[in-house]
């Protein structure tokens, strides 16, 4: 497609920062290397790597890359998904069937919607590994699932084609001009806490009945919870709900 | 992205006919078999090859193709672009910049609309080879001409992956394309009672100190909770959480 020479793919100055890209567990460094360069292609350059099958750096997917070499020298490497999604805000989960049908579903011309407000440099979009997909767990970390529907008689792509999608539609979206992203939401800390309080009374007052389900009934709760986007003000009011119904107005 | 065995693609029965995809002396066979992939993906099954440079059939296009059999088994040969041309009423020229100002040039989003009138099915798309893309005179052929707009600092894209972006955009403009809704959410009426429910224990345990805020405050207590999207679930379990707080089994 390019007639001019572009060895070495740069980014022009002052480009917006774009999501992070998570492929989790990928396989073959060879498609690693074509993620990165369609990432750059669409302006995308943070790419965080979760446990690749081969190891990491890895001659192929620099070999792939076609020149998006500082995608490949910028990548970042983690050992678990929840390490990768850390200190992000917002995460959006690619799966090739809606499988967690209480979250909000996506196709990827909706995706630069669903990341505006959150600034899309806080956000992720998390991809399973070539065959498998993504754990239900990683799942259920996630704030949305994209879904990009296909021919549904020949619906496996390739993964830097899934990418290709989801930074292309990304791309596409900035010549609309977005105001630089604001968010006043919370902080992971102070949303862990909150739940905290929500679970400690709880269980002081007698809530979780039979201690073996505890555990899991925590997780759910917590699970429920995170489906609304906390602000600051919203955490303040919850521990207010709580103490007020506690009857409690201190806690810890 | 896929966890079913797909290992010959097809299409569903009474699928619309899309535009014919004609690769001008595509070089790697590699790039033929993943365009075949990403052509099925997207529901295209006719392809043109003219002139590949590695001959016709190719082992390494069959590889690549990952299950598109079809789409390569029922390729045809030219020797020319005119000749693949030749029946199509309607032609789009793929070029990395817009190097004829006097045809009217889209992006892959305008591409149903610029098919649309002619019948797709009488439609082609160019694709030129890899590094040099189309002559001037394939593209003076072209009706119009299709540009994917790209980060500038590195806008070589692969091949398959210029055909994906027609090809979906393509896809995603037919009504199958849509995704299926589904949900088990909640009726209304039940979000709207558990909203009810902690309002009144709040109200009861003295939460809203100051009556003339209270309509205000009971607002973005529901504003803040319908964030979430409640599951039947969902409701019965935040029953029960403001039930225990509360330390008042029943409620109405």
């Amino acid at each position: 497609m390019a007639g001019t020479d572009q060895s070495r793919g740069v980014l022009p100055e002052n480009f917006p920062k774009g999501p992070k890209i998570i492929l989790v567990r990928p396989q073959l460094g060879e498609n690693i290397g074509m993620c990165a360069r369609a990432m750059l292609n669409c302006g995308l350059t943070d790419l965080r790597i979760v446990a690749p099958r081969d190891g990491w750096p890895n001659d192929a997917a620099i070999s792939a890359a076609s020149g998006a070499v500082m995608v490949i020298e910028n990548a970042k490497l983690y050992n678990s998904t929840e390490d990768a999604a850390a200190d992000l805000n917002f995460i959006v989960a690619t799966t090739a069937r809606d499988r967690d049908l209480t979250k909000n579903v996506i196709d990827p011309a909706g995706l630069p919607a669903a990341l505006s407000g959150h600034g899309a440099a806080h956000c992720g979009i998390l991809f399973g590994p070539e065959r498998t997909g993504l754990h239900n767990g990683e799942i259920a970390m996630a704030d949305c699932i994209l879904n990009i529907p296909l021919n549904p008689g020949f619906s496996s792509l390739n993964l830097a084609q899934a990418v290709l999608l989801a930074g292309y539609h990304w791309f596409s979206s900035l010549d609309a001009a977005q105001p630089e992203s604001q968010t006043d939401l919370a902080s992971k800390d102070k949303i862990v806490n909150v739940m905290k309080h929500l679970t400690d009374e709880l269980e002081a007052s007698g809530f979780f009945t039979s201690p073996d389900k505890m555990p899991g009934m925590k997780i759910n709760i917590r699970n429920l919870l995170s489906r609304m986007q906390w602000t600051e003000q919203d955490v303040n009011t919850f521990h207010g709900i709580i103490a007020s119904l506690s009857g409690k107005k201190a806690w810890k």
